[in-house]
């Protein structure tokens, strides 16, 4: 795609919020990009333009049948001006896989890449400095054709929101409290786990509530076939530090293919530290809690980057890891990959992209 | 719930389509209801407004994470003038259900009752009387706070749009080929398949287009975790009438409560024709068609109402089921309950609400 992306600035800039009380997806920026596909015309009309409300029929087909991916990643500023993104054709990759899954017409990523930096570019002025802060995008995909049959839509809007944004959970990089549930399921082989769809969000909320309301941040999801291997974290990928081992869940087709759960692999294989993509029971995770051997765990995650586990309840039993403290591996983790994002380590791996 | 419904009538009626080609939720009519929610307010205004876009955040919850249900029923006209609808307290109880499941506040149904019968009231010329077309009602609920984190939204919109139709089928009450889905699964146990959700739908969009291709109208999905037991066709229930019984998968949590299969299941057991609900596999489907006791296939849904199979199709077999025709009893389901839906035979169960 090679269309000219047009800029439309705003001729009323926002406020911007306090740096050190942003939370999460709260604000967002003066501009914001938007792109139209019909099926007859591939996507066109590229154009950057001021942050508002849209409009869109009620009968639009999102409404109803939910075809709507989206994308997340973290734009952060470095000490010499530049803007840095964190390996974005990695999430252009995923959004792909998401679209073809989802029955969305494929994007030319590079193109979409472009325009997310010409965005960020108009809207530099957002980007937060303080520690831990950054300004997330959200580049997403809806189905905008107003019609009531079950089938792919004809028409879509890809759009792009950018929001300032400080840690992901309100208590920054401290240890949180994780129920293992037991009756509801994220997703199964064969369905939409793997793609980064709206459904599979909406499929979460209930037992995250559930969650909340017991004093538990998040929780673990199962998968759906036995109900005993563990699959993923709220909305992370999980890692688990046993007797000097690092072993996360395997792709499976049920569980997202994080972009930060690729940048941890990679990280600890450099760093010598064995690591597993295997299948993982919940009980193998509770006999070596039993055995004293349950050091670390921790989600990995756009959001949160890392997010260490200070406490797992599963059913009857509650353990307790690493003391509720932050592990040595997890912060180690936190500082690297925080450290490259923005720009305070130097990028040796080529993953990301300075403008 | 009773606050007073707001009435603002449009100002330019839209041009009526033709009746003989309505084809399905293509034509919307000139009104439709909204109603607000606020965590701190609960539903609140009430309105009837001329049909239009609605405008919404580029953040609102429904885009990302999918917080929407949906309900589908049909208004028909009587000769004498009333307008009739079909169990629509069922249609309540479910969105409630799949309200429930999905982190969405509760509706007061008798209340959205009574918004939909003034809507069609308002829009009661909209309502088509050539034989198989009706008004399709269209009550959702979307998540509409501008927010990235994860969890419920704390506003929403439920509305309600009209659209005439035809039949579903462009081929009316005709038997259809279906292709049995061996690898895509659409909901398991424990996940969100029995609510009305969009992400549901979302699941299926991919299958159903890969079986289009091959020439089948709809796809038979099988259960998530043996690959083998029969749960449902498209966006219908399925029966089978087999050796003189009628067997349809049991509901079990990932199969949609479908009215129109509550409605089939009362009528053949009146009828006295033997009816058992349980786990039904792949396998002896093929075997009764093998032994020729698959005596006719047929899906159920407020949309097609009764949708015979004539072919299906399940790796290398091909099942011609009652020579490819419509089946007796299909038929005589079809005619009875669009017979009570139309007003055209007398209703003894307290099934219609007329108005």
């Amino acid at each position: 795609m090679s269309e000219e992306i047009k800029v439309q600035l705003t001729t009323k800039p926002g406020e911007k919020p306090d740096s050190n009380n942003l939370s999460f997806g709260k604000y967002f920026t003066d501009h914001m990009f938007i792109m139209d596909y019909h099926k007859d015309k591939g996507w066109y009309d590229p154009r950057i333009v001021p942050y508002a409300p849209i409009v869109i029929d009620p009968a639009a087909m999102v409404f109803h049948y939910g075809q709507a991916v989206f994308e997340g990643m973290k734009a952060y500023l470095t000490d010499s001006g530049k803007v840095l993104l964190f390996r974005p054709d990695q999430n252009m990759k995923r959004l792909n896989r998401s679209n073809d899954r989802l029955g969305i017409p494929e994007v030319d990523g590079e193109f979409v890449i472009e325009a997310i930096k010409k965005l960020i570019e108009v809207d530099k002025s957002w980007i937060p400095t303080e520690k831990g802060t950054s300004l997330y995008v959200r580049p997403f995909i809806i189905a905008t054709e107003p019609c009531l049959g079950v089938r792919s839509s004809y028409t879509y809007q890809l759009m792009v929101i950018l929001s300032p944004v400080g840690a992901y959970y309100s208590s920054g990089l401290e240890p949180v409290k994780i129920n293992v549930e037991s009756s509801y399921t994220r997703a199964v082989r064969g369905g939409i786990g793997f793609a980064k769809a709206a459904g599979n969000y909406a499929a979460s909320i209930k037992a995250q509530e559930n969650a909340k309301k017991e004093g538990y941040s998040q929780v673990l999801w199962l998968d759906a076939i036995e109900k005993k291997y563990i699959e993923e974290v709220g909305s992370m990928n999980i890692f688990f530090k046993i007797g000097g081992k690092v072993i996360t869940p395997e792709i499976n087709g049920s569980i997202l293919e994080g972009v930060t759960r690729s940048s941890v692999l990679t990280l600890l294989q450099e760093w010598g530290v064995p690591v597993e993509e295997r299948k993982l029971s919940i009980e193998e995770i509770y006999d070596a809690y039993k055995e004293g051997n349950l050091e670390e765990v921790f989600g990995t995650g756009t959001a949160a980057v890392i997010s260490p586990v200070g406490e797992l309840h599963w059913n009857e039993h509650t353990m307790e890891v690493n003391n509720g403290e932050i592990g040595e591996l997890s912060q180690k983790l936190y500082d690297t990959i925080t450290g490259l994002q923005s720009g305070h380590l130097q990028d040796t791996r080529n993953w990301t992209m300075t403008f």
